[in-house]
């Protein structure tokens, strides 16, 4: 689900901007000849998510590095946790270092975080899913690592699910219109999801054949009555300022019986798993 | 400082990102004609960063869109507050819709962030300031956005400042001889900065005329016998689980009179600033 | 549905391919500042699609170029119609002459089979979808024309369907392990279609819970029964060597009562509409 | 005459376009160790061409394939025929699969046209030409499937022949003085060929010392006049609805004298060959 | 004959290098409403050439600025003429100033080269021309630079030309072998070129029918009698170690009659023309 | 120094420019299994540079031919040294040839002046430095070639060193507050170079903590009191016209005791040092 084609492109831009026009320091204070070895070490307990990648960075780098990867990715680590064993070229890995790590700290985090929300709901019947407040260009690694992490994917980008919300059905003059010209227009291997705001509204789209439901920042009693009226007929989305922790906790939203949970802060709030490469 | 040449690359990648091959529910469910008016709205406190690229956003997709800023780079704005007002082609618009708020959240989430180390060092000579350790591919943006909240940039790249750490210093058989080393070989026009550990560093690194050096994890008191030995013969940078609040926070570490602190988490661990595109 | 992002990079991506260097006969016989006049006209009947790109190749090539078009995308031409009006520079139209009608002819050559098509199935539940055997780089050009002819689509690439086939339930051990592994790994935004080759695996596939069966190559009178068991659970799509005449005519497959008939020839094998510029 | 460096390129984005963000089903539901066989077997009688572009597909795809040829470009094949075995990661071979096929059956589609009309016109000293009515990006895979075929290149783009038109003979004030304004500006390496409708313009274009002259849709009486005017002069194209039967025959043509006889249908207006890949 | 599309390519590529992350000087000195004038001043006698080039680059940066050519391409100027006026924001003008100098400084030093070759030619049949010693990327530049100044182009890569050499010649088994396999299997569109090293190759050389003959560094006395072998026959191209003076001069070597003499010099050792943008 | 992700985007894109669509020569007239030997020869004396650039060509053209450097970038060659031999593939090496010459021609060409220069300070305590006065896209290349030839380089962009001029000093409203405001804005990590006209503005720049002043055009006798006033407090960088020989030669400059001399014909008049590819 990682294709290589993609990765190496984010791979060399990425590699390309912090190189800039060359390393100075390492190009004149290293020999070309010299090795050295080193370990990528957990700094704190996560999911570990991108060492592919960071195994990817190298080998563009210098096909010569020697990379061995301790711990797979969706692996749980603790602190002090060796998940890569480096060799090679001194300067080589030095200037990949920055980058390998810029990418994995990033996913590791992402990882972690959805491990958190994927235990979260574990004994309910919800999966809870990424959504696309993702970082420009990076989205297919965002999304991977919610993946890793456990939870699940929504829709990649614009063009592989139909979601009517607000403007949509306004503009084409209610649920049902709107549900109608998508399905005359589009494609059937798409499916329908339809954003409402009140149980009126999902009977209507129930009632158009939406395939999805989005229950939009509904108050969690709401959200029963609306997997009463649902369950069975269509999949049930929740959605809006879901947290671990609290009143819209992921799992007070799971144990109404949704379907669905999207969590947009899985991927626009992330905070990097601490991991860093230790020389030896 | 934030080219548009450079600028417009990003955007389009993201754009096509999240386009994929069209938009299905905009084009299927709203016609061609259809015109709409929204308002970017911040659901809470924060520094506004981005939002000449959300309007270049909207350019880019569609020349005929109004784009109005109400709210400069670099303003705080209050929960309520309308960032920039919008009106044209519904479908342009909500086309571009995520790809803006996706930047436009994130660098006012890192100028957010910024603008607090700012505060906290209100008062000291030191300035907190970025680190390489950015998204790969939008370094520009988030550096731009530290900027913004009225902190300072490290170096940009691997190009423009030698800074020579531990494996340098290995690998050259010493402080002086990498120095050395590189202010023979490397352009007049670069800085040398060295990363120290001990006092017994820190005075050869000033022996060898270094230009800035770096005290990697230092405790504070160590910070403020080094001032004693460099203020004045070179700038002194604190480095190190930098924090907010706590034993090493900021503000302490600026007291020692130290004249930088680099802040990791500024870049890589971003809370996204909560905005939204509300239509009227 | 025709970004014009994408668009762009295609229409650039020609002009370069055809110049080459420069238009040697044009920029040596022609004096910059001759003007021209044309015409696009029909050669023969047929469905104009491409019409917009038309449009677009000349203003990329030169935006002071004057260009009106006549007949819409979709519209029914006959042999001597005009289908747009062009003036302006003599050297920027005769360098986006070649260009611009490649597309033009190739995307109508495709709306024009497509609508033979769509009239074929006319009175039926069926609709007549494409394939993904495009040609590498236009496939958005080409399902746009198809939609435009009348027909529809099918899904666009390997991320937005998931399309279950021989060798994937071999792998998986049956049709149940790969419908239950796709359902669990993959997003709910997906629908799930399995290729079936005998109505045994059509019970299995309606009973994993398919939303979609292809019934590959199967004889008419296995469809109709195919119908009687799936109709209401689950789509049915009718695919291989489907003609407009014959014993496999799309026709005669609509009326078993399938939902989906898919065609490849629709854009593997293209006969261009007959179109020129012709100069007034 | 097919450089890797360009063919990579059209590979590469061809892959892109069809992979998306991935191929959902082949990685949920086959395992990353599966392994599959198959052969590349033509499905009805004609010439092969593409296969070492078929091949490095799936090189680009995963360097561990094995992909044996066992038919070169330009081999005619019988129904039945395997072209090349394959065999590898399961995976990686099915997600190629399309791209593979789509390029080859294209390819193959056009070198077997175009072995039709090189068979026309054995016997006579005529040769087929293709235009430049290829399909945007892939010029230089038409254009080698034209050769395949056995039949010849015309110019491949706008930059290496001059071709005078009736637009640049009317800006330039005639036959003569086109030809000079060509001859006096452009390099020297560059032929000279005018289009032209009648005898007089024939003797003109003589004249004035053209290189080739293109005959534009000249009955084949006044052929066989040009024929008598300018053997061992100029180069004599028969340019204009050309086909392989009727009144226009290439072979009637080419019994004229003329030397070029110019086919754009080679291109313009594809019959995929019908080719698939059997798994075993 | 100097495509924009391919033109805005390298001016975007020379900005993004020159740019870096952005010019910290001007960004941080000079208010963004500032404005400057300009004039771009010869400050050597010369030919100028690509000041449209020139024009565009500022276009590109900021399309409000305003640029107005004083002096064409061609011209020849004055030490102290006035080349172009330029006015607009400061910071933009001082962006673009290196880059569009740059390119104007080289591009005008060899069409003064060009025209020094082109004068000492003049009264002669022989035209001087280029080759493809040019700079990797810019070769469009050089090529046009070339011809501002008076010359000619020969072929622009290796696509457009056959030209034979030894290695070819030994390979294929002698001349006549290798024009006969050339003219079978290339297109009628172009021109086959032939290089000798003696009147015995040259001989057969015109027998196999070379449009073109290369005498490889020949003595003066040898090209006359080349000349008395060839006219008329085949264009005959002096190359080898000319210069404007000595031995081999242009002149020299265009009184024994040769058509055609190529000079490496022109675009492989150029003297960047003296210009300036002095502020007012 | 030499980012070889960087290095094969230029080799890419010049083997592109160069091949075109294919080497019509090559194709047709030499045998694909034809192996073929050479050597690069130095026909002058001077400093190879690009021998490793040179290589990388022939290894992206084709990976199986065997390249053998004999004179690493830096050594200084005599007239018929042999630089490296090649052999393999004649189509490869043949199709290589003419770009690998190109660019170890230029760089051989820029390190042989670079060297001149750098023996003519060679003694004083004076560097020799580029400019920004390099080919658009080639910069990397041109600015190892100095280095390679014993000088050193100056700013790689404008993003990598504050160098206030004329008109930013007119805008910011004097040195002083234009390096204020350069200081409070940007990276500590950048150093601020003032370009001064004047002794009077040189004390200003070393007052306002200018760390290198840059001696515009100044008379010999002026940059030795120059050097008196700041010496030790600032580098001095002598910049104007300077050449080997003559009033203003290098050697003359450095002996007044400046810092750094930069030369900007180093990088824009280069002349191509003779190296050719000799086969045998």
């Amino acid at each position: 689900m990682l294709e290589m084609l993609t990765v190496d492109k984010i791979i060399k831009g990425a590699l390309e901007e912090d190189l800039g026009w060359g390393d100075v320091t390492t190009d004149s204070t290293i020999p070309s000849e010299a090795a050295i070895k080193g370990n990528f070490i957990a700094k704190e307990q996560g999911i570990v998510c991108g060492i592919e990648i960071c195994k990817r960075v190298f080998e563009i780098m210098d096909s010569s590095i020697d990379f061995e990867i301790m711990m797979a990715d969706g692996q749980k680590v603790q602190k002090g946790d060796i998940l890569a064993k480096i060799s090679g070229s001194a300067r080589s890995i030095l200037k990949g270092e920055r980058v390998s790590l810029n990418m994995l700290q990033r996913m590791s985090g992402i990882a972690t975080a959805a491990n958190k929300y994927a235990e979260a709901v574990q004994g309910t019947t919800a999966r809870v899913v990424d959504t696309r407040k993702t970082i420009p260009g990076l989205r297919i690694l965002d999304k991977y690592a919610v993946l890793t992490g456990g939870c699940h994917n929504h829709r990649f980008n614009l063009s592989d699910l139909v979601l009517i919300k607000d403007n949509h059905i306004k503009a084409a003059g209610g649920i049902t219109p709107a549900v109608k010209a998508a399905r005359e227009k589009l494609s059937h291997a798409l499916k329908i999801e339809v954003e409402v705001e009140s149980l009126e509204q999902l009977k209507e789209a129930l009632q158009a054949g939406a395939d999805i439901i989005m229950l939009d920042n509904m108050p969690l009693e709401m959200m029963r009555e609306a997997v009463q009226l649902a369950k069975g007929k269509a999949l049930l989305e929740a959605s809006g300022n879901v947290a671990l922790e609290g009143d819209r906790s992921a799992k007070a939203i799971a144990q109404t019986g949704v379907d669905i949970i999207s969590v947009g802060a899985l991927t626009h709030s992330v905070s990097a798993m601490d991991i860093s490469l230790r020389f030896i």
